[in-house]
């Protein structure tokens, strides 16, 4: 037999007190605290704190909505996977469009990706839903794109697209002006599904 | 409008090169050199390379594998939900078995988490099959268990499972004694679904 530990809330205890040892939340808001441990839980990584970023009560807005029923909209089916639907405080909705039958062609037609294009069947359910982003740079921006053109605005952006091309110029937008939405984001090329399911995980409990 | 580049291969084209030319892969075996790439790609992380460990060939048995139809084992819904169906070589089926009706119950007889429990219902497809462990230790300490009692062998493991409380430990095993099983592997506490899913879509196919 090999020597493990193999009881889950123990992995969990264990798991979350070594990231409070060894990583530097001091300047994290009370309200963050718990979202930015499950996000470095999810990514094995104590240094992503210094990337985290958010506007002023972002968590607690996003307690607050997930609480209400608010519906939590995913860019990528790996993040809507990643929701664990037990912690959900209002059996929300978790909706992905990235599979709607009309999204290839709505894609060549505005001339983006299909990531983007899936973002204009969100609309009708958008406003003051929490927006779960973890996959496409694309995805992002035309969100915002949308919401300049006059979309209605989700309650919350959570913007973690990951890779080498747009994202970090996402969500430095994102940052740099979220049109009057809230949001979390971590700055750079890292991010990705499991993050961004691991921050509505984090806001759909306190309970760690 | 937004600046930004909108054409899905566009993106991958400037991605893939902005990885050759940022990360050091002169040490990475011909086999593996895409797949590394596509690691890094999903991650957002050059400095990933030198924690990449595997068996000699395994790259060249996995697209051996996949494209003589052999099944995809993973231990979570978000790897699954990761695989490209259209990349496939030979429609391979893609299996999770964490939803098992009788996951939970196991678990409490063998008294170890559910993800553990749920490798116990690959048994009957896991010989010659390609595993791709992306979220817990759990289930690759476990695997290799199975193993050690006589369970059939996968034709490859890809364990790539995340986080503080074994997954180093596992991924350590794994690469000391795969138990004669070709592996590929990434050391430390990165990993998760997005690689591992990235991992299967690199030997999937040969067409970046």
């Amino acid at each position: 037999m090999l020597d493990y530990i193999r009881v889950g809330s123990e992995i969990y205890d264990k798991s979350f007190a070594m990231i409070r040892a060894e990583a530097d939340l001091s300047q994290v808001p009370e309200d963050l605290e718990k979202l930015v441990v499950r996000l470095i839980h999810s990514s094995g990584m104590t240094d992503i704190v210094s990337d985290v970023a958010a506007s002023k009560g972002a968590g607690a807005i996003g307690r607050a909505v997930l609480a209400n029923g608010a519906p939590i909209i995913c860019d990528a089916q790996m993040v809507a996977h990643g929701v664990t639907r037990s912690r959900l405080p209002a059996n929300n909705e978790v909706i992905c469009t990235l599979k709607h039958p009309e999204t290839p062609a709505l894609a060549k037609q505005i001339g983006n990706t299909r990531s983007a294009a899936a973002i204009d069947f969100w609309l009708p359910q958008v406003e003051g839903a929490v927006v779960a982003i973890g996959n496409a740079p694309t995805a992002l921006f035309r969100l915002l794109e949308l919401i300049d053109e006059g979309a209605p605005k989700p309650a919350l952006i959570l913007g973690f697209p990951v890779g080498f091309v747009g994202a970090a110029e996402s969500k430095a937008e994102l940052a740099a002006n979220s049109r009057g939405v809230p949001f979390i984001t971590l700055h750079g090329r890292r991010g990705g599904s499991a993050i961004a399911a691991a921050a509505v995980n984090a806001l759909a409990q306190e309970k760690e």
